[in-house]
């Protein structure tokens, strides 16, 4: 059956005509406003080189985690979808295979954010007239796959269309940011930033740790297996980083956990996790020590802090084994900020001069702890609505939760936190159009003048982003 | 004061007139699907004698303890409503005496589903025209209880009038299934299965645990007190509940955790619980690795398996020892399901074979656990609101959590768990009215098509149920 | 910029049209009503006194602990609101000054309760027609400080302008109710009631503990370091206060902990607790024993117990060092109350003539725990939305997850738990707004005619208050 495409003007706005009404005055104030991208995982090297994206499987469903987990689990083998198994040889699967695969399993994504995301894309980048099924996957893989290899598709140009103002990608200390360095010596205008993201030199955990924490002191010409030559090997990097435009960190922990341990501890601590593979509580209080240690390093050297805790990775074993990491089996785990917090915000929570900004999975501490933290501490904000909460629906319930305990002045806009980068403006575009719509419901209910919703909407979409990530 | 009593056409479905509509005319494209009853309380008895039931209080109040814990909350004696302690003699109270009492307390039932049910029930079935309170309290016992003499007032009638396709009872393996056997022989044309519960003889804290595998192993002439023999009477049970219809299996342990043991520390675990009183924490892990076991028994015999955790039962220990069980004291406690079935989905969670469908008292899970959870593994299916959630709020909530992440596709439609029969219909008319508003509002927000939501409201009301309980 | 001030007579209700003219109808049904305030913090002295309050920042911000933490929150040092450190000498800011401070950052308060609460202060006490914001702040302070000079807006004037029916202060069993027992000489009809608050002599963590017992002893005559003497002094101190209107007892601990110890035990237990500082178990078992022993002296003597468990008081410990208590640093966390209370509920929870009320502070235990415990026990009964969720959004998603399993008839009506005198109105306006907004939903769902939502709502805003509170 095929079905039109349509994206109507009035989408995701309340249901209330009154209410609609003021929405779409908000809307209409904001939308041309710039994308502002602090949070992400699109790749330097996209901008760098301005090479056309592949084939519409490549570029649209491969990489999308969001899509391979929901199919995976009515039954759809990865394979099936492109996925080749890390473990066994063996020929891939036919691109339009796979496409046809996915076309006929579109409709399992009916009202998920997934099926915003991509009919926008649909139809907004590539012109399409027809909803994706069984019946139009050929259309879509002949008409995407011919418009991927004109100029008018390739990265520069698409970022140059979506109104990209700035666009921030996530890097390891590791990485030698030459399609950065390569952006910057380019002479394009288009601001690409990355973020320091220092997980696999600091969990001990991470696959490869002491290879890594090898890597790290020859990348430094320091020894990172000594711990006062490991802590300036991180701030040299930092520095680095900076140089480059860098204006945060991201942190990525099981947990919130932040520990205050003594210099002589600490130097004890790390000589253990260094030299031998950590024990599980070694590994945590290592973590945990060193987001307060991070910490410390941002108050020095400006970087925002991000901590994004609370996601199980990798939860499902078997997969992981044949299929390595980003299938779709991180799961979320209840987290506790009251408590893991407290060492850091002992230290460093008075300082406004310090900017962490907190995220998470477990929407219950939205407004019992979040909202009374960030609402007290000069040193927190909130991040927005994460992973499998940035939806309609999670977006809502995030505003609607933490707003009358934290106010919009300490929340920092909008992430699209997404590899998928063509699904940018439609990511920005869902989050404008449910914060126009949260803001409506105030102004209809009389807790908020529409000229003050119109304010607000503009800090929410721009001005607050670029403050709280010092862009 | 006499009130009239309405049954609104427009009941439950959204407020703003333009979803109303929309979610009106959803209801009616499945108003008329048949009832499917994949999980409940009901007897096999009342379909296999199909006497007239007894009283309007026997059948409507004394067993149903969602109105016996609220009347008692409000300082009503359970005496007075009929209730006979189990640690004293004494004469029954009047079964007209007790209704008035019932009756005139009605009024504190405003709000919630029980008087949704009930009224329909009074209203539907009965006729009555006036609301229940003092002043109406005996027109409805006399009216309730003629009708009920009635031939058309009979148990297989009213499965008829009521349009039931299929009716699931819940017994032990214990259980001799007498009535099943009875009903297939009858030749009447309802379909009534068995659910296979094992609890009694899994849950080594269970009243008279040894006492119900002596009663195992003399059913199925094998030495129940012999691990391998005890699997294979449980084999043995399991297989005899199918070949009468059965498809699927209940658990409803205090916690929702599974374990995976080597045979030999299942042996001596076995050993341990089977020949003296359990430990709590060899119950609780006896009780997880069962739930393991089964699922593995559930992956050779097609039986699909649905969990129930996370009941306090009978926390009102005074209580319990005067009048027994199901009088109201089961509550809630916080349940972790990322931690505590990932032995069970290591070893399973990978099997598109496999259902096993997951349920909740603890709602923080639906955003947070089940929906990641079942969005990705490909056994995993979500059961709807449950117990105190099965109520127009709380199915509400379940949608809104859980339908971005899990999608349409892993839910399994409506179960109304229930042992008050003459509340079947009112209790899926409930569901099917909010599902058609909760898509509604999907369509009023232009997130998904009208004809889209007209085909997700038949799978949620009939498909899913089907295929998802092999029914 | 000079905005207007709107106090508009629809604020808070439905957006709906049909909806919110039910709500209008079932306000006008209610408004009227006195106010009766059964749980706060206002000063007994005020009305004793019946001096003119001071100047507007310290009848207005400085007590204000949700002003002060946003404010702090957001870069403002308390300082430059006129908070003096504890801790070092020097001269306190200019009022007027600190006001200019709290105007210039008037806007961050947007969609908070605290924006609802001031604005109806401003408008409908000192009928001020612009919004406070920097161009006003002089305006405001010039005007409000001449009023507050007035008779008409002394402490009793205002009380009875109000519509205060009873209005509940809370004081320490170490407070000699010197101001009570004035109010109660004065001839003065309004009714000012103490709730008995025995933290400071019940928690062996609370500060200067065991100076507290000697305090105790001296003022009872009783030796409080013995145990039966203690208790008995308790018992004393209960008993003056109930002779000076007392109704209440208030347990603010930072759990739910409830225990049953033999007497033997708590002997023992006290005997440690009594004699040196008390180990954490041991002060939170003492605490827990000590809820157990205030339920039954609350049996003994019909005070109606108020358990407000679940802060994490001071939890910013420089601040606290430097400033005190009470400026905001007290952050919610989880609790269990399906535990915690077991111990006393196995005890008193079947007693109907006992009335415990439960707070709570994480909103994820209203549909799993606290609804289901106070629809099931005669004691329990749910106290309104607390403190961070003492807000539109908060009220609503108590009502919302309360309602349909715990009934209107198990919760006590509206607290405003406030030290804000000035704003009581407007807190119990937004309460009567937001209730009358629910049951219009419920009646335009026609889940509930609206005569039954009229009564309904004089039950939650008079009649159930003052049977709970046994006014």
């Amino acid at each position: 059956m095929i079905r039109p495409l349509i994206l109507h003007p009035d989408r995701l706005f309340p249901v209330d005509p009154g209410t609609r009404s003021v929405a779409r005055r908000l809307y209409e104030h904001i939308r041309g406003l710039p994308i502002v991208c602090p949070h992400g995982h699109t790749e330097a090297r996209w901008f760098a080189d301005d090479a056309p994206f592949g084939d519409p499987l490549q570029l649209l469903v491969t990489p999308d985690h969001y899509l391979l987990r929901m199919l995976y689990s009515l039954g759809v083998p990865l394979e099936s979808l492109g996925l080749h198994p890390e473990t066994t040889a063996g020929a891939a699967i036919d691109a339009r295979d796979a496409w046809r695969v996915f076309a006929a399993h579109y409709h399992v994504f009916r009202a998920t954010p997934s099926r915003l995301w991509l009919d926008w894309v649909f139809a907004e980048i590539f012109r399409l007239r027809h909803q994706l099924s069984a019946d139009t996957a050929d259309e879509y893989f002949d008409v995407i796959g011919e418009q991927l290899q004109t100029a008018a598709f390739r990265p520069r140009a698409l970022y140059e269309r979506f109104g990209i103002e700035v666009l921030a990608t996530t890097e390891s200390p590791l990485d030698d940011l030459q399609f950065h360095r390569a952006l910057r010596a380019s002479g394009w205008s288009g601001r690409i930033i990355s973020t320091f993201r220092p997980d696999p030199v600091v969990d001990p955990e991470y696959e490869g740790f002491h290879a890594k924490l090898a890597a790290l002191s020859e990348l430094t010409d320091r020894d990172a297996f000594d711990y006062p030559e490991y802590l300036q090997a991180l701030r040299d990097r930092r520095a680095l980083f900076a140089s480059l435009g860098t204006t945060a960190t991201d942190h990525g922990h099981p947990s919130a956990a932040t520990a205050q341990l003594t210099a002589r501890e600490a130097q004890q601590l790390f000589g253990r996790v260094s030299s031998s593979p950590a024990s599980a509580q070694d590994a945590e209080l290592f973590r945990a020590h060193m987001l307060t240690v991070m910490a410390g390093m941002s108050l020095d050297d400006g970087l925002v802090m991000q901590i994004h805790p609370g996601s199980w990775r990798n939860h499902n074993a078997a997969l992981y084994r044949r299929f390595g990491a980003n299938i779709g089996a991180d799961i979320p785990t209840p987290t506790n900020y009251v408590r893991d917090l407290k060492p850091l915000l002992d230290r460093y929570g008075n300082e406004s001069r310090l900017t962490v900004i907190l995220f998470t999975l477990d929407e219950s501490t939205y407004a019992r702890e979040l909202a009374p933290l960030a609402g007290h501490y000069p040193a927190l904000k909130l991040g927005p609505a994460w992973w499998f909460h940035d939806s309609p629906e999670g977006m809502r319930r995030f505003r609607h939760q933490v707003t009358e305990t934290a106010g919009f002045y300490n929340t920092v806009g909008f992430n699209d936190d997404t590899r998928a980068f063509l699904s940018i403006p439609a990511r920005h575009d869902v989050a404008r159009r449910i914060d126009c719509g949260f803001l409506a419901e105030l102004v209809t209910e009389h807790r908020l003048e529409e000229d003050e919703a119109a304010d607000i909407a503009v800090q929410l979409t721009y001005t607050l982003v670029k403050s709280a990530y010092r862009l």
